[in-house]
């Protein structure tokens, strides 16, 4: 196999990475993805950092054991707890990493308004990952953080569009954190299901920025830099879980937009299924 | 130390457990706690009855191995999965296991009326055991199950008592699976902080049913029974979790009533600190 044709290696702590993989396919045709969701361990969004660390590295491992060309941390809190660790793994098979903060940062440090909220889990809020990556680049930026738990058992108990998002969105959205920002960054890989309601209640008043849009374009561009880009015609898509429940398909059906077959390895426990 | 003065030791995915901790203390003040929650895995409302029934037994040893007298699994989702391979390692050491479900069912099975409603985490409700349980002891009693995953999350992140209870509470319990009930089990330790909320939203036209309260009068007459209860006036409470996050100590003192040290011990990977 050509090294440009070997896969794209995704992971999240779940399901919510699937938005992730969902715009890459479509921005990359010709890619292949191998897609790893700890469904055993998630979330990670209250985990410590220690433990988040231990579970990046070691799904790090497994998609490099399976030949991936690059890596995509699809998920806010590893990204925020455990990048320098996957890099580090990366790094020494000549891997590049991608996350989903870096392009977003980028975009938002050089591209957009003065005042930028932030809204994500407990855990992403907490390491202040999105006001260090933004104001590195660009100090006279404001960012605002909010952290916004609820919003991914809504999510994935299906109460997006619903009285119960709406409400829980409006508990967050006037919080008065987020008074006076003129743009917002939904900083949750779950969170692209409820972008429209998020757009709705600002009355596109405020930017709410498309993360999966930006990541995708930002990998797109950077493989083409590194002649890593693929131009197979039939690419093939593998997804695996560290535990599987009736939940799980019904949450990668929502996320990827489509029926995808899942696969259980718990490479926790060394036991290969 | 007198075999009567050991400690009864209690575990839970998490924090919610200390409600019946809590309920214990209260009704039998002699007693000595040691608690476990396994805050690293949390929540097993989600998880896979292989998964659950691990993470049981590793808990279990860890009872067993500090000397306790009895073993209270304050969870229902362990409860309705890993319940028989508690009790066959607790029973080698003669040591009683106590649940939270049957207590409550066995009360229902021969007080209450005729159309009971059950409210718990998704694991729980698709495992059946609360209609098995009360079912058994009198096959008369229709049982009207309902999963309602969203009110873990909205209790522990402090949203009880609030416009965002409401509506979800009222998303659940308007569920025509609830509509002829005339009591309702509400089947996950979590809930006692919303009973309150519960009863309200009934006018008190229906049996809210308090299950710490019998699930602690239960294990009080029991170990009276086996004459396994203590008399000593300066019992001691510890407090383990597997993961620590400042979010845990909030919620331990939501959960339990009163501050209380949280002692990390990571009994899955070994490492004792």
């Amino acid at each position: 196999m050509k090294k440009e044709d070997r896969s794209i290696g995704i992971f999240d702590s779940g399901m919510g990475g699937l938005t992730i993989a969902k715009e890459i396919k479509r921005l990359l045709p010709h890619e292949s993805l191998i897609y790893y969701g700890d469904s055993k361990h998630l979330p990670y969004g209250d985990k410590s950092k220690e433990v988040i660390i231990e579970y990046s590295e070691k799904i790090t491992n497994f998609l490099l054991e399976n030949n991936c060309k690059a890596i995509v941390i699809a998920c806010n809190t590893a990204t925020a707890n455990a990048l320098k660790e996957v890099k580090a793994l990366a790094n020494e098979k000549n891997v590049p990493v991608y996350d989903v903060i870096s392009p977003v940062a980028e975009k938002v440090a050089f591209t957009f308004n003065q005042n930028v909220g932030v809204l994500a889990t407990k855990s992403t809020i907490t390491s202040h990952i999105y006001k260090k990556s933004i104001q590195k680049l660009n100090k006279h930026i404001n960012v605002y953080e909010l952290a916004a738990p609820l919003l991914v058992p809504v999510i994935e108990e299906g109460f997006n569009n619903h009285e119960i998002s709406s409400i829980v969105l409006k508990t967050y959205l006037t919080n008065k954190k987020l008074q006076n920002i003129d743009s917002l960054i939904l900083g949750c890989t779950h969170y692209p299901l409820i972008i429209n309601e998020v757009r709705n209640f600002y009355l596109n008043k405020i930017q709410v920025i498309d993360s999966p849009l930006i990541v995708a374009s930002y990998i797109k561009q950077d493989l083409e830099n590194k002649k890593l880009n693929s131009q197979i015609q039939n690419p093939s898509y593998e997804f695996y879980v560290s535990d599987l429940t009736p939940t799980f398909s019904k949450l990668a059906k929502k996320f990827f937009g489509s029926c995808i077959h899942l696969r259980v390895v718990d490479i926790f426990n060394k036991i290969r299924i």
